[in-house]
């Protein structure tokens, strides 16, 4: 496992009493040894399929072969909503250069660019679709069931621009990545004969990145899809293995559970500090909010709870965010995610050493005063008592992110156990999605 | 005044027992009425100089001439943090071309790409000073004292870079946004004769944003920097001088504080129906949460107060954090900000009639189903009793945004006034500050 973790923070020693007891967290140690141990037989009884993605071999020859097939396209363009592109769009920020899109094709390495198509704004839109020229993209169109709204809307003025602009080989151009025997999506694309990739029916949105969903992108992109799954692996095996004390899965989960559930701090606020990770934190983001967040726990009971996961950027958010952190409520625990070997190295010249503002970061680098920021604002947010976490990446690279995702995975459902509620369902959006069929006239939802 | 309002989601009839009572409202007036006389007041004695911005007809004049200086430049890179970049981000992501730095020269009408060097991430400056040619590009340098060491380190590498690539010429590649006066920056102009833009000394960095902070950047985009003025000043006006039932901000103010510390709703989602509002919202986040979280009040009593501010995209976070807005605490308020009239209307092409969730959609727009999403999700929550406030932008332009930027920064000194605390301070950064400079072993912070 190449990511380290430092909960030293979190604890009354450095967070005084706003910090935990380690007491608080030996009690829950029975509870979550029971989790795990559940775990592990729902995945040796076929369920908890997201547990299995990385050892997926067809999945995984099916989606390089499918990128072998687009080689050399210009534009890649994902439409998909939710945990259809916040998977995608967080590998590819990871592990791409940070201005991708605007380098001409050989420093890309003859590999496309990369746009997530992920709202029904209509400028937004529009400006993709003006700006990818047809004959040069490929349109990787992910919905499981083909029928959200937004997914779908989408898919109607691709296919129609492809059909016009590129006649009978419009088929070229489009990949659809969606259930393999059933829905809308799936019904379509074998009427028209369009190729597919499939989303093993058993895995949530959320619980996807590591399947098709991510790894058709990421095969685009010429990035070591082997080691982000090679690293998911080696963590479940892990997580589901270790002894309680040194397993980051149960230790997290059980420290987050605790500071919503019994410190008062529903607010979780997952920083980055690099920005590569930012939107691996709003991939979190969902992960967080829509597993959590529930109404109704397993006994039927309305509980109306979930903590608030929120992204912030270090050290960006010093100027933004840290003032309130610091003073105003004690309602927020941090998960700080720091990297230890950035690519690069900057040197900071040693220009107008007399000045006294400039003069001390002459000859040093970019990379100390970025660590510096971020180890003086963990100090400082816990000499006021409020707890952090420390999540290190040795550095950003596959097999790391791979590893990220698949603990939070795991976290996200022992945290199901404890708060004694469905990890794995989002009946809430439901009203609002019928409300909306209501309003475009869809047969069936005038009421 | 272009924005209108609508806070019928913010009260019972609405929203249930999570709504507002008008009563509740009604209490805080003769507070609110004294805030506004008070600022009026603060106005006329030369203090409160963000309500003045507006009016600065030096400051217009000299962003026009000193754009006008480098016209038919490639690249335009804003190096500056917090309040100095998060303004010239938004004012940009509302105004401009979604893709607009992936578009050619011709395409962006002769006008700049536009970078804001946020961070002190390695990779992500190195990627910057990489892909912009120093030849082609102005560095706008934005530190009020200079001494901000994020921003501070970027000067130094781009002061080197500019010297030994473009020898003499240096001095035409830069201009710096500083105090008039004062700091180690303004020395450094002084010394080296670059040109420079006068901040304001007494307009903190977060209500920065009409000053040449964002004027400047918004020539150089060929944007409409007059109406962006006009309208912030126009709700300036209103707002200080409409009757209480009328007036947006005291409203506004009103309503936000009584969910805060009245109602158990602390956590202040701001959802933009817009892509291209996403940044108004983080230029909001950092406002709201440096000016109203605070330790101390104006008595000097520990308070440790301020509602914690989110920053939301409809309706892509539909998909990722409806399902915990709909289903988990009652802990938060919304604030939507919604678009009447888009710059497109994207038509959704009547293909496969026959397939159940597509066929509803064909002849319709894409413009419609956001609007539908948009209303969908606001029934829904309220429905579920959980309040809300609605901003329309008839459509997004400079006089608009203008109007929505003096408004917030009038609802958060009126919401100081109601929180009793000084909002144009940020003491908690300091501690960290410190540490930092000790960490980079600055004269003085040893210790």
């Amino acid at each position: 496992m190449s990511l380290s973790f430092n909960f030293t923070h979190a604890f009354s020693d450095k967070a005084g009493e706003h910090g935990l007891e380690p007491r608080d967290i030996a009690y829950l140690k029975p509870r979550l040894l029971d989790a795990i141990k559940q775990m592990r037989a729902q995945r040796e009884a076929g369920k908890l399929e997201f547990l299995n993605l990385p050892y997926d071999a067809g999945a995984f020859a099916t989606c390089a072969q499918a990128a072998e097939s687009f080689a050399g396209v210009e534009n890649l363009v994902i439409a998909g909503i939710g945990g259809s592109a916040l998977g995608p769009a967080a590998i590819f920020s990871a592990l791409c250069h940070p201005l991708h899109n605007l380098l001409d094709a050989d420093a890309r390495g003859g590999r496309p660019r990369l746009f997530t198509l992920d709202n029904v704004d209509p400028d937004y839109a529009s400006a993709y679709f003006e700006f990818c020229d047809p004959r040069e993209t490929v349109f990787n169109i992910i919905s499981k069931s083909g029928a959200t709204a937004e997914t779908a809307a989408a898919s109607l003025v691709i296919f129609d621009l492809l059909k016009k602009r590129l006649g009978a080989k419009w088929r070229d151009h489009v990949i659809c990545t969606t259930d393999p025997k059933s829905g809308d999506l799936r019904k379509l694309c074998e009427r028209e004969k369009l190729p597919t990739l499939d989303l093993p029916p058993a895995v949530g949105g959320r619980f996807s990145v590591l399947s098709p969903v991510g790894l058709f992108p990421a095969f685009m992109l010429g990035l070591n899809a082997e080691a982000m799954l090679f690293g998911a692996g080696e963590m479940a095996e892990f997580c589901l293995s270790v002894e309680f004390e040194r397993n980051p899965a149960a230790q997290l989960a059980a420290i987050l559970y605790l500071f919503d559930t019994s410190y008062g701090k529903p607010i979780h606020v997952m920083m980055t500090y690099a920005n590569s990770l930012y939107l691996l934190a709003d991939w979190f983001r969902q992960l967080w909010a829509e597993s959590l967040g529930k109404a109704v726990n397993l006994d039927g009971k309305t509980v109306n709870l979930g903590p608030t996961p929120v992204k912030a950027l270090g050290a960006t958010d010093q100027h933004s965010q840290v003032q309130l952190y610091i003073e105003g409520p004690f309602d927020k625990v941090f998960v700080f995610l720091e990297v230890k070997e950035f690519r690069c190295e900057l040197k900071l010249p040693a220009l107008y050493g007399d000045v006294s503002s400039l003069g001390y970061l002459g000859g040093q680098t970019m990379n100390k005063l970025l660590a510096s920021e971020f180890s003086a604002t963990r100090e400082a947010l816990a000499k006021h008592q409020r707890p952090s976490l420390t999540i290190s990446f040795p550095r950003v690279d596959a097999r790391s992110i791979g590893e990220f995702f698949m603990l939070f995975e795991i976290v996200t459902a022992l945290c199901g156990h404890l708060y004694h509620i469905n990890p794995f369902d989002q009946p809430g959006v439901e009203l609002g999605k019928r409300l909306t069929y209501g309003l475009m006239g869809r047969k069936g939802y005038a009421k």
